[in-house]
């Protein structure tokens, strides 16, 4: 086999999953759609070894995860004892979608280095497995995920050259969350009462947040993508115990944007499964979102991302 | 008519109601139970005046809930035009249940001022219009409120010797609110998904939290009440478009608490609509409590209260 190197993006959902219809399959319950980001990366070297050894942000892991992806791609591909190095240049597993970036460049590595010969679709479908959001990394742009009977749908909704929209993504905590998303999302699945009405009530957001895009409608996008991220965090802290991945920090940016947006400023705010708040905005207003971030307490870090590409092989 | 002074306290529900059947009936669609707190007070008086005067902490005030609520009064009752004068020792509108203290001390001075001669169920009545949580401060100790056809019934669970609780309120921000909680329930009962569920599952926490207090399980009081504010707060955060309550500070005294509970002292949160934190707690540990959140950034000030007394007629 060949050694090969391979760089990917996180994607920031602006309609979110959060369930999954079983642990083994890893299919969400519901639709999403995200915009896959630039400047955050994920950087994977795949390389024939002795054993499997994985290597993360320089350290040596046994990492679960990447196991039983390992375990689960090998059924189905002939792939030898790999060594993979993989390094992010922002926090892992503090809501910054670092698993999103993390398994599709790792797929795509081993698609490359194996000579397994797969199509994007076929090489999205690896990455899913292992975190179901990966697949939305693998297109550039705004890309959907649809639960599709034993398998999901992926697809490019628009390229990046459809909208220029710029995210200013403010850390507040770069530590790693207490809870992980797959067991948040296996506590709010079994525990929340409202599970079934977030269900339910995803497509519609899911249909709005299309449209939006299509018409590059900033505001009915900021109505849409706020309103889902609450519903979301609404069912998380309806979960017993209750979820709460905010931090105090996250208010404070939540106040700043709303002040911002008070004086007709085009932003918005997203949070994933952590305390970091994404503010998406239209280039003018970046500069000005990116400042009164920077300067809310409890904000340590901004970092400016606009829409990136897929994964590209070095 | 005579002049009647009356003091009142605020109290606090560890299970809450969020939503109302009706807003001119002022019903709770869920039942309630609540703490008659001491320490924070309300003093009303009332006399007679040749207009109707509302003087809230030294200043004259139009307000809207007084005058519907004296409408409403006048339809069966006599009472001339009257001066009131209200103050409080602790920030109003702020999520400190101010409405609860003012109008139980209200209902109870102008029965008195007026010679009304009602009986306290019917005086309970009389708040219940004003603000449904007054009801539950005409009793001391814990206080239950249940919708029951056209009216509620309210009712003394235990009176204060029952059970020694102790509450620090942690002041995060003393401004008013920006959503009164009025607004906020008609919002969330209009536009939550989310709203049948909270309805449906209130009753069993009701239910448990009434066993918690019958065996004075302070275990299992704080799981019930925390899981029944998250899931308050989590259909706020589902309304369209979403409420938040919260403030930085808000967070950060939740975060000191879960330390606390962590080296196992006994003390749990509950948050109701506005940015206080009330953290309940053994009187053991009440010492602890309050000085960990008076050293929480974002904990303007700290107020310690215990069970208290229904209103009293100076």
């Amino acid at each position: 086999m060949n050694q090969a190197t391979v760089s990917a993006h996180p994607n920031i959902a602006l309609v979110k999953y959060w369930g999954k219809q079983s642990r083994g399959r890893n299919i969400p319950v519901s639709p999403s759609v995200s915009v896959t980001l630039d400047t955050l990366t994920t950087t994977t070297t795949v390389e024939q070894s002795f054993n499997d050894l994985v290597v993360i942000d320089g350290l040596d892991v046994k990492n679960e995860k990447i196991s039983s992806w390992l375990e689960f791609a090998r059924k189905k591909y002939e792939i030898p004892p790999i060594c993979i190095r993989s390094e992010s240049n922002f926090p892992a597993s503090s809501g910054l979608a670092s698993s999103a970036s993390g398994f599709s460049a790792l797929a795509v590595s081993v698609n490359q280095a194996c000579g397994l010969g797969l199509e994007d679709q076929e090489v999205a479908e690896l990455a899913r497995i292992g975190s179901a959001s990966a697949a939305r990394s693998m297109w550039s742009g705004f890309v959907s995920l649809n639960p599709a009977g034993e398998s999901c749908t992926v697809e490019q909704v628009y390229p990046k050259e459809h909208w220029d929209l710029r995210v200013v993504v403010a850390i507040t905590d770069p530590r790693q969350k207490g809870v992980s998303s797959t067991e948040g999302m296996e506590r709010s699945v079994a525990t929340s009462s409202f599970h079934e009405a977030w269900r339910q009530t995803t497509e519609g957001d899911y249909q709005e947040c299309l449209k939006a895009l299509e018409d590059r409608d900033f505001s009915r996008l900021s109505k849409v993508a706020e309103r889902n991220c609450c519903k979301m965090h609404g069912l998380m802290l309806t979960s017993d115990p209750p979820l709460i991945y905010w931090k105090p920090g996250t208010l404070a940016a939540l106040d700043s944007l709303r002040i911002l947006q008070e004086a007709a400023v085009p932003t918005f705010f997203t949070i994933d499964a952590g305390p970091q708040v994404k503010a998406f905005c239209l280039p003018e207003a970046a500069d000005t979102v990116e400042e009164h971030l920077r300067n809310t307490p409890g904000v340590t870090q901004t970092i400016r991302c606009g829409v990136g590409d897929g994964p590209v092989v070095h």
